[in-house]
């Protein structure tokens, strides 16, 4: 704070704190020795001026000059005509499609609301705004297609001009939504540092991914750049979310046909990839990624149109038969991604162990090579038998939509697995079909051109049998868990009327309501903006906000 | 297994089981409708044969056939004398090096032991054995210098020869410690069929990362190949063992100074890369990962030489002191992977939480632009006093090692806070210094070189000041990781002898104890093997190990 430095340069003080009389302020003035009967006594809306200097004359004197030290220092925005009220200034610069609110939180919602009965979009810098009046405001502002970013929104991007606290980045074509403030300061920083460019960050402030908010405002960033042609890859941080928002958002940006980098800061990764979406572990991997993404021009394409119509109705569990062990334990733990649940006989966590190995329920994976079924009896890699049986007994089950396998080649296995287990898939999905029911076979053919068994052989003996075939069991498995999403899940339905393209692609104008810097910025980087003279409504300390006013430029 | 499968194809045969009578066999038989009284009778050791056929008669019959069926179908090993035991194999094949042990699990660990003690290596096959015979069998390997892959090691490649289930795979750059079978056949066939190529594979059995073993297996394997000139990149592969012998093993793997790709098969990720270490979320992302720097021919170099002898004693704690809530925030969320606990006013969980934000203890991430520090006084982004207060207190602390910042600039921040923060921790250093203390200083800069305040400039300014900088807030973090976790060890010892490099590298020989079609797959890959005529020891039930013994052929 500059008061609080110029006092500081007098001679004789040695110590000085200014601070509002709040708990935690008196506390420490406390900590650092500053406190006295006086300032215990200030209450949260006192401005508290203390000074420690050589003697009591020093101290007095240093007190005394407050009013001149304030008075040096005065910038102020160029602008002849300061308006009262946001009306007024709307009025005056009826082109601005944006309100900046930076008042002190208990005020910040009324002003916001003003903002947006006007049909503005509304940048919400100020903090301690209850989230009852976030909700609200998010509630009106879907309703007319408007966005808010915030509160507690420190930053913003709209082509070059930054909002609040900003990095100047080049602009190209990445843009992100942040739910973290920093988080986007850093981003955009360590992209334009890498050589990428930006076209818009999109602020949502820190609680807008909580329940009771809803991601309103993430979404409506998401669904809005995806319509934008100037980004080719959209960027997403936050904080991890509950689970039920974080699947909300993960759909709302799987729907998109862009590249997607996401950053859910402090969650660890169960992929790196999963379709067009790309999973940063860090602000600086999500930088770097997108700038991959973006120089490599890539366009998603979707690598499998996935037919869910010719599944019957009720057709909806998936069961995977494997020989290999590990192969069975990446199958449960890659669709725990996209499946609430999955019994194993050999499950990756005991909740959700098979009561009966023998007989599988809703989504199941069995290993066929635990010891309870290979104590006397061959391996299922080296005999087929006990799988066919089983394959047989799934595909019966009119609830089954997929039957999964692994086919593990090379010496020690079956000398042609693909004769005995080709045959008995078509023989089932035969038989599903005359029952009226598609039944989807899936395989990964682990194995080399070089094995004795000839992989090609084998995967082709299966694709004659219809079997949907890969070699690596990260795409199989992939491939299923999102046919069994789309079984899963109706369509999204957007809750928000879409934000009109324009707000991006105008050039920025601003209504500024609160911190006169903000304004100064804005002007700075050649945005048009008109600074509101406001006043907290009767009843706010006007000679105190006065002050606060004129230190805080 | 070939007796069911000809005994199927009989006349007026409609369904046959040829199973040993344990409980859950037993069970699958009821399962399909083949029980009966006397299946049901069945011990664990009896061989049960159930044949349903259309009338008695044809049942009779079918079984009447039994020993001609199993006469029909006879291979055996290209070898004139068959020894009775596993002496007498090494004296015939003295340059064996290897024993491959699958005799049933009760009787395996003797022959391992017998192995051990004619200090040959051991590949176990078997299943079944008791963990305390794996746990003494691997003191006694470990004490001679021997590998024991198992037992269940299903897997394992010496250069171009496969042993157990192995999939034939081109030599090459990659070697791969693996305590998941299949895991370790899918990881070496996607090298393969990527182009890439694999030296060495060891398994090491899916319980060696159990506590109770102590990873001896894994651990002497990451040593022995960071020894070995053909292996240029290494990749580990396992379920996710227990915290404290994660640690083990990843320490060893950091030890080395050749890139690692390290795949724990259903744990998340916190992080992409560590050093040497690169982390892969799923089997084919490892062999992509590997398939890649084996390409590159990355050669790890320590980005900065760590010079923890200069810290005075005690000096062990690190201090963030932010101004940017998302970065204190993955500061946090990156350090948990490096340091058992860090507290904060804004932890990443409740449990962590400073009980006084004033005053930091052990390791201490303070987010400085919290509410409870910025109602009614400015933010920390646009004033430095509060944070040069505090960063006086933490380098006055003796137990202090590292004082951690970040510098955000941008619009809205402090128009120049290296001229005061650079100054000041100069200032601090000194004074730590006077007092016979050294006192890192780090700080991550974020912003551009096109923001008002200019980032080289700032830069410049704490580099003059002693500050390590960089503008990659996660690199800044792992810096400190790395430094605290120096401070916080000592030196690895090994707890084994080192294997000599020479059972890699010699051409394989091996005694062959077991299955004899394993000895058959050795030969077929043109491995000098050695078949040994072993009997169970007297009471082992010895016609029906005959009958077993053919039955798997």
């Amino acid at each position: 704070m500059q008061l609080q430095r110029s006092l500081a340069e007098l001679p004789d003080v040695q110590d000085v704190g200014v601070v509002m009389g709040t708990d935690a302020n008196k506390e420490l003035l406390a900590h650092i020795d500053l406190d006295s009967p006086e300032v215990m006594r200030a209450r949260p809306n006192d401005l508290v001026l203390v000074v420690r200097a050589k003697d009591i004359n020093a101290a007095e004197e240093a007190l005394g000059q407050v009013d001149d030290l304030l008075a040096r220092r005065q910038l102020g925005i160029d602008q002849e005509y300061h308006p009262r009220s946001v009306e007024t200034a709307a009025e005056i610069l009826p082109n601005a499609s944006w309100v900046l609110v930076s008042v002190a939180g208990r005020y910040a919602a009324g002003v916001a609301r003003q903002g947006l009965e006007l049909d503005k979009h509304i940048f919400l810098f100020s903090d301690n705004v209850p989230i009852e009046e976030e909700i609200e405001l998010k509630r009106m502002a879907a309703e007319k297609g408007l966005l808010v970013m915030g509160p507690d929104c420190g930053t913003a991007n709209i082509r070059d001009i930054g909002l609040g606290f900003a990095n100047k980045v080049r602009t190209g074509p990445i843009s992100i939504v942040a739910a973290a403030g920093t988080g986007l300061q850093h981003v955009t920083s360590r992209i334009h540092q890498l050589g990428g460019g930006i076209s818009y960050g999109i602020g949502t402030g820190g609680r807008d991914l909580k329940e009771q908010v809803g991601g309103t405002t993430f979404l409506q960033g998401i669904e809005l750049l995806s319509r934008d042609q100037d980004t080719k890859v959209m960027l997403l941080i936050s904080k991890p979310p509950s689970p039920i928002i974080a699947e909300k958002v993960l759909r709302a940006a799987r729907s998109t046909d862009k590249p997607v980098v996401v950053c859910l800061i402090g969650s660890a990764l169960k992929a790196r990839k999963m379709d067009n979406l790309h999973f940063a572990v860090s602000l600086d991997d999500a930088a770097r990624q997108a700038v991959e993404l973006a120089d490599s021009q890539v366009v998603h394409v979707e690598s499998q149109a996935l037919n869910v119509e010719r599944f019957a109705k009720g057709q909806c569990y998936l069961r995977g038969l494997f020989s290999g062990g590990t192969l069975a334990y990446e199958a449960q733990h890659i669709l725990s991604g996209y499946l609430p649940r999955i019994l194993s006989n050999a499950p990756l966590d005991k909740t959700n162990k098979l009561p009966n190995s023998l007989v599988s329920q809703e989504h199941t994976i069995v290993d066929l090579g635990e010891d309870e079924f290979t104590v006397g009896r061959l391996h299922p890699m080296m005999d087929n038998e006990l799988r066919i049986r089983r394959l047989h007994e799934e595909a019966d089950d009119p609830e089954v939509a997929i039957i999964m396998i692994d086919v593990v080649i090379g010496y020690g296995s079956h000398p042609d697995p693909a004769s005995e287990l080709g045959p008995a898939i078509s023989q089932a999905r035969t038989k599903a079909e005359k029952a009226g029911r598609y039944l989807e076979a899936i395989a990964v053919v682990t194995g080399t051109d070089e094995d004795p068994q000839q992989i090609d052989s084998q995967i082709a003996q299966l694709e004659a049998a219809g079997v949907w075939v890969s070699t690596d069991n990260e795409e199989m498995v992939r491939y299923a868990g999102r046919l069994l999403q789309e079984l899963r899940h109706e369509k999204i339905k957007l809750d928000f009327k879409p934000v009109e393209l324009s707000v991006l692609q105008q050039p920025l104008a601003a209504i500024n309501v609160g911190l006169e810097s903000l304004a100064l910025n804005l002007q700075a980087q050649g945005a048009q903006v008109i600074h509101v003279d406001w006043r907290p409504p009767a009843g706010g300390n006007e000679k105190l906000m006065a002050i606060l006013e004129r230190m805080k430029q």
